[in-house]
Parts: structure tokens; sequence; C-alpha cells
């Protein structure tokens, strides 16, 4: 019953696509030694035509702007989805599956956002849905998830898992650049898109984190679920004020199990500057697993990019061309397919416990820092360190609060108490703190 | 045929198996959520009884002292070697794999020195054997080499492998201490045994990298074959200069893949404490692993301990129960069963091309610098910077060189004549350097 070869065709040829084109004809020979599967690339997938990649010589009749060529052939034993989108890669997704063909997907948004119902088809009709390269390029993040940690409970999965954003703050803290600036600079550099707001504003890094917890977690874990902020608010001042107090600023990606639920949030966030994650720079991912048995675990590398994605689209291909061979399928996520939420409770953000970054600009004059010592007191918010920094013109000037561990729904509170203040004046800036003593987790 | 159960027999109750025993019994219900897999453990064997464990309520007769109870027990699916050692488990290993179960070991010493003959039976008797806790405790290792980088030629994989030795030198920086007092502090914590040779010497870490070895490069590496130098030449001297550089030194396992052959070495190595690996503190592991198509990834966790090790334990006993399930198994390691060497080549540490720390103790006077200077330049070794230091008393001084990147035949050869001139007093020091810069490769 084991088939000797397994035939797998692409849909989609861009950066991705044609990294992984590259590998599975180049390294053919290899990956039959690395697995004993061979893979041999039957059909790929392109809107227009003609199409040449440097250094990629297709077979011929390979290329072709016909998806059913690939989804209703049944010489194809396993489709690429690698077109992004949603309601395009959902259509020819489930027709695939439906066709009883394994799929690997890198489609991060895709299985955010209608992954339930993919995992419950791919269930049901016995095939495979990989989706390792979703989130994090290269590492093998989706891997340790599902198959390292039966034993654990995982009491926390965070990390770095947008390369975007993490260039973008990188520039900043080195370069000592704005955000607009060092956006410009990630777009040069091919790692912002021209519209970076899928990026820029967390929603990239919130699909991700709606995966991994998921799995962390054996539940179905929505995105909407999920409280994100973006990075759009994080000014050059902000990185040199964190810079003062010892913390770089990173997006992070936070899920926790904690006694009233499951914690899922995205948001910048002040880390130690001598923590691991601080010195992840530009656009490397890195992250952490902890668990009860195992204790704190790092997952690092290049989370973007063409060949780190297709290292982990050809690791999803060859586990897919097992189950061809073998008939027998282990990957797909239990949570998502039983559609439960464990104990039925995602915590909302106001129940989150933390430090606080609070950057007031006040009046120039005696007494300020004792009214919002009291209102900060009176919500039960403890403060740990001031800095009060030069004059903006005027009479103002910059009032930068870390605070001790506290309560976001008092923190709310006492931000609107502070606001209400007829010293204090625009806007204030609030970023949570995160202390991540990976020894000691 | 899929088996709803499988039963689990474990060999040795010391730290490890008593933690496995918890995650099996206390967990099973999370392990079958997770996996799909209900684990059973049936027996427990321990060399004398009675014995009680903290926290662990084996099922009644669960205890046995006698091996066979599980070895020829048909109802076992599974057998958990954690004895340690070599003949013993070794000769129940394989009458276990004759009598069809599938294996789990932790035991790095037994494979790298008879893995082959392992491997070979188990495939033959078409059963599993797992060992993803032999190398970096907790850390997934093992399966990120099997499964994740299959399209992948990997060209390096180095790290932190010797959890015993890592706490020995984070002492050693961290409290300027001498070798013997950090050892014996690594005594009084349980990181090291009453005889520390294995770790010492750098045998256990060689072990772990023939292993990681075989598998980057899909060969059988013979553990003769490493080159192994442990960390009991370093001293506190060597440990202050060293910082004076910028450097850390940390017992590393290397194994590359050059144009002559495959490197495999194990040695006390300064790298530069900007590095992430001169960051991993007390008995942590960290594993590299460079590959073409993913770039750089790194593996971090507790690399000890009886609850990280059980955690890779557990993994292991899940993935034997799948197979013990479905009758397929994945994860033997091919290059081993096949006995073959790629292109049949380990390169002698005499080819191995880097930087290197020397340290002389020579007589304090005029002109010695330039005498040593002429030797290294003879044989084609160029200086990159000096340290000359406080005198020892009578008239010597110590000179500290590090070098350019230099060929190690070379630098043998300087060695030698160096150490035969007049103003050369003692024995000098030689160590590796390796420069690390992980976001550039």
């Amino acid at each position: 019953m084991a088939k000797s070869e397994v035939n797998v065709g692409l849909l989609g040829w861009g950066t991705v696509g044609t990294s992984v084109s590259k590998i599975l004809l180049n390294h053919q020979e290899q990956i039959f030694q690395n697995s004993g599967v061979r893979l041999n690339l039957t059909k790929v997938v392109k809107r227009t035509l003609p199409a040449h990649r440097e250094g990629v010589n297709l077979p011929e009749n390979c290329l072709t702007t016909n998806p059913a060529e690939v989804i209703e052939n049944p010489q194809i034993d396993i489709i690429v989805e690698l077109i992004g989108g949603i309601d395009q890669a959902y259509q020819l997704i489930i027709q695939a599956i439906r066709n009883g063909k394994h799929v690997v997907t890198a489609n991060k948004a895709l299985l955010a956002e209608r992954g339930i119902e993919l995992f419950q088809l791919a269930d049901k009709h016995g095939v495979g849905l990989g989706f390792e390269a979703s989130t994090a390029g290269g590492i093998p993040i989706i891997k340790a998830l599902t198959d390292s940690f039966p034993g654990n409970q995982i009491q926390a999965v965070y990390g770095i898992v947008n390369g975007t954003c993490n260039y973008i703050l990188t520039q900043m803290h080195e370069q000592m650049t704005s955000f607009e600036i060092a956006l410009s600079a990630a777009q040069e550099k091919g790692y912002a898109e021209s519209d970076p707001t899928l990026d820029i504003e967390g929603i990239d890094a919130a699909h991700k984190l709606a995966i991994l917890s998921s799995l962390a977690y054996n539940v179905y874990l929505p995105f909407e679920r999920i409280h994100v902020e973006g990075i759009t608010q994080i000014t050059d001042r902000e990185i040199q004020y964190a810079q003062e107090f010892g913390y770089v600023i990173k997006l992070l990606a936070i899920t926790k199990k904690t006694a009233s639920g499951i914690e899922a949030r995205v948001h910048p966030t002040l880390i130690p500057e001598k923590s691991i994650l601080a010195n992840v720079s530009d656009a490397f991912n890195a992250v952490c697993v902890v668990g009860d048995a195992v204790g704190p675990t790092l997952f690092y590398g290049r989370g973007a990019g063409g060949m780190p994605t297709a290292s982990a689209v050809v690791a999803d291909i060859v586990e897919a061309g097992r189950s061809a061979s073998t008939g027998v399928v282990n990957s797909l996520p239990k949570g998502w397919i039983a559609n439960e939420l464990v104990q039925g409770v995602v915590s909302s953000i106001a129940e989150v416990e933390t430090r606080y970054y609070l950057h007031l600009i006040v009046r120039d004059r005696p007494g300020v820092l004792a009214q919002i010592g009291k209102v900060l007191g009176q919500c039960d918010i403890g403060i740990a360190a001031v800095i009060q920094k030069d004059s903006h013109g005027a009479d103002t000037v910059s009032l930068v609060i870390i605070t001790h561990q506290a309560l976001e729904k008092n923190m709310i509170q006492a931000r609107q108490l502070i606001n209400q203040l007829e010293i204090v004046s625009g806007d204030s800036i609030l970023i949570r703190i995160e202390e991540l003593d990976f020894a000691s987790t």
C-alpha cells in the first residue's frame, strides 16, 4: 500500500513558492535520503504567464494558470497553498480536501479566520493540513507545540512573531530614528509591504497568536478574542525613555494560562534590555514555550523570507508525503476540530496583571507628582520609578512613571482620572511591561 | 487495527524515572487530549525494593525488581530504559526489540557507543527507538533534526550540551572562583556526580555530539572520531584574560560540514560575550542548527533534571504509542542504519581553521614578542591582539595572544617551536575561538 513517490502541486509561485520549487527540484535526492519520501513537483499554478524564475528549471508542462489542473488532478497527492488572501485560498483548499488531497499552507490569516472549518473538513476526509510555515517562518514552533510537549501543561507561550515590527523597532532603538523613517527603511528592504497595516497594527502577530494559543491549550481560540495593539503609537521618545529605565520595546504576542482563563494579547511591551528577546534583532523571530515539566524553552530563527519559510513548507510536505504513503495523519489540532474552549474562558484584557510604563505631559509646577501619585494610590497602583524630562516649550514637561504590578482595569480607571486632572495636557502613552526572567520560570 | 490504549513499562526508577511516572500517572487524561494516545503505566522495574517516591502512587503490582516482567510481558507495548550504563541496558533493549516492543531511552553513552546495532535491530523488527531525552534534556533538538529540516543541507550544529560544565564555567565567570571551587558547588547542587570525569572531560558532550552529528549529516559518525577536550585546564586566570578581550569561555560541541568533510569536536571555546550562547547560564543547554534554506536557528532550555528530561521521554513514549497504534515507525535515523559515512570523511582536527587564544609564560625582557611573532609568522599565523600581564614573581610574565584565522596544524607546529624557545617557560594554554555571529550565518 505504501507509495514510493508522491506528487506535489504548488498554488502560487511568488517568493515562497519559488523557494519551495527550488528546494523540491534541487534537493529531491537529499530529501529522499533524509526522509524516505520521494517528492515530485508535478504542477505549479501561477496567475499569469509567461513566468521565469532565476535558478529554477520547472519540468515540461509543469506551469499552468489553471488551479483545477492541480485541485482536480487525480495524480497529485499534496497541494501547497501559497497564494495568500482568504477567499480564493479557502475555496481551493476545501475543494482539494474533498478530493482527498493532503494540504500544506503558510496562510496564517486564513487559519486564524477560518481554520476551524478547514481542520474539521480535513479530519472528516482523513487528510493532513500542515501549517508549520504559518507562524514563525523557518522556526519549527508548530511541530514543537504539537509533538514535543504532550506531557506538559503549557503555562505560557510568548515571543516576537512579526519580523516587520521587529525590524522597525530595532531600527528605532539602534539608529534612534522615528517610526516613519524606520518604516520606510523596512519597506526599502522588503520587510514591509507598501500597505503595512496588517503588520504594524499587530494583526499579523494576532493571527499567529491565535494559532499558537490554540495549540498550546488544545482549544479553538478565535482570533477576535485576542487583544491587539500595534506599534504606531511608539515614538522615538518612548524608545529613549524606555532605555533610560533599562528596557527595550518589542511587539510581543503573549498567551498565558491563569486561574481565570487564557490570556491572549498582542501589544508593544517594555522588556529588560538583558533579556534574550530584547536581543532578537531585525526580522528574526523567537518564541518561548513554558511547560510545567520542561520549564522554559526558546525557539529562535528567521521569521520570514523565501528560503526560511520554504524550509518549513518542505518539512510539512515531507510529513504529508508520509501520510500519503502510510495513510496515517497525526497532525490535526484536536482543540480546533472539537471546537472547544478549555473552561470556556478567554480572559478579558481588564483582568491582566502586569507592570506599566505611563508617559504623561503635565504642567511644570510644584505638587504635580503628588496629585498623580494620589490617583494611582487610590486605584491600588504603586509607583516603582519616575523620570521627569525636559520642557516641551510652554510650561509642560514629560513625566514618565514605571508602576509596580497592577490590574489592568485599575490602570484604565487611573488613566481616565489622571486625564481629567487640570495639570495634565494631551494624550498619555501607556505601555505594558513584562520582566521575562527566562531562567527562573 | 489501531489500539485504543498502549501499555508502558519503565526500566529504572531514579530521578528521571520518577518524573516520568509522575507525568504518566497525573497527566494521563491530558496526554490523551493532546495526542489521542492513552498511556497506561503498567510496570516499573527497580533494582531493590521496597521503594517509595514522594507524590507518586503506582498502581497495585506495578513495581518489580525483575526486568523480565517488562521485557517478556506480552501486554507491554513500550519499554522505557532509564537505568543508564551500557552493558545491561544494551542487553535489555535488544531483548525488548526482539520481542517486538518499541523502545524509548535517554542513554546517550549507549547510543554513542552501540547505537548502530540498536537502530539496525529496531529497523529489522519494525519497532521505534526514541531518544529525544538523550541529548539536551527537555529541548526537542532530536525532533528538530529528524523532522523539521528535511529540505535543508545542514551546514553546522553547535552548542552547549553539558549542563555540568556550563554550571562550572558560569560560576567561574560570575564569581571569579577557581575550577575546583566551582566543581564543588556543582556537586553540592546536584549538577555534578561525585566522579565528574564523564562531564568535565567532555565525554558526555562528545556522546551527544556523536548523535547530533549523525542526524545532521545522515551518517553514522562514530564517537571515537570526535576530538574531545574537557574543561579541566581552564583556570580562573584564563577566564579573566578571555573577559579582557571581550570573550566568555564555554564548552562547545561543534559539528560542521566543510569541503574536506565533517568536523566534529568538543572543546573549551572563547566566544564573544555578546553572543547568545555566552548568555546561556548555569545548567541550561542551547543548540544552534544552521541550514542552507532556514539559516541559523536556536533551541534553548533546561538540559538536565528530572522533569525536563521526563518531558522529552514522554514525547517519545507518545510517538511510540502512535507507532504501536498505527504500525508506522518514522523516526529511525537512516544514516546509522545504513552505516554510511557521507563521503567517507571525518576531518582531522589538524584541518580545522579557526582563531586561537594562546597564553604563554615568558621571560620579562625586550624582544620577546618579536621572537614569538616571528615563529607565528613563519607558520602563517597572524596576531590580532596581545596582552602582557603582571609578573609571576621571578622574571616571568604572561603573554596572551589572540590570532587571526589559522589552520590547526600550523598552530600545533608553531606551539612546538615556541615551546622550544629559551625565553618561554612552562606549559602554554591554547584555546580555540569561535566568533558565532548568529544573525549573519
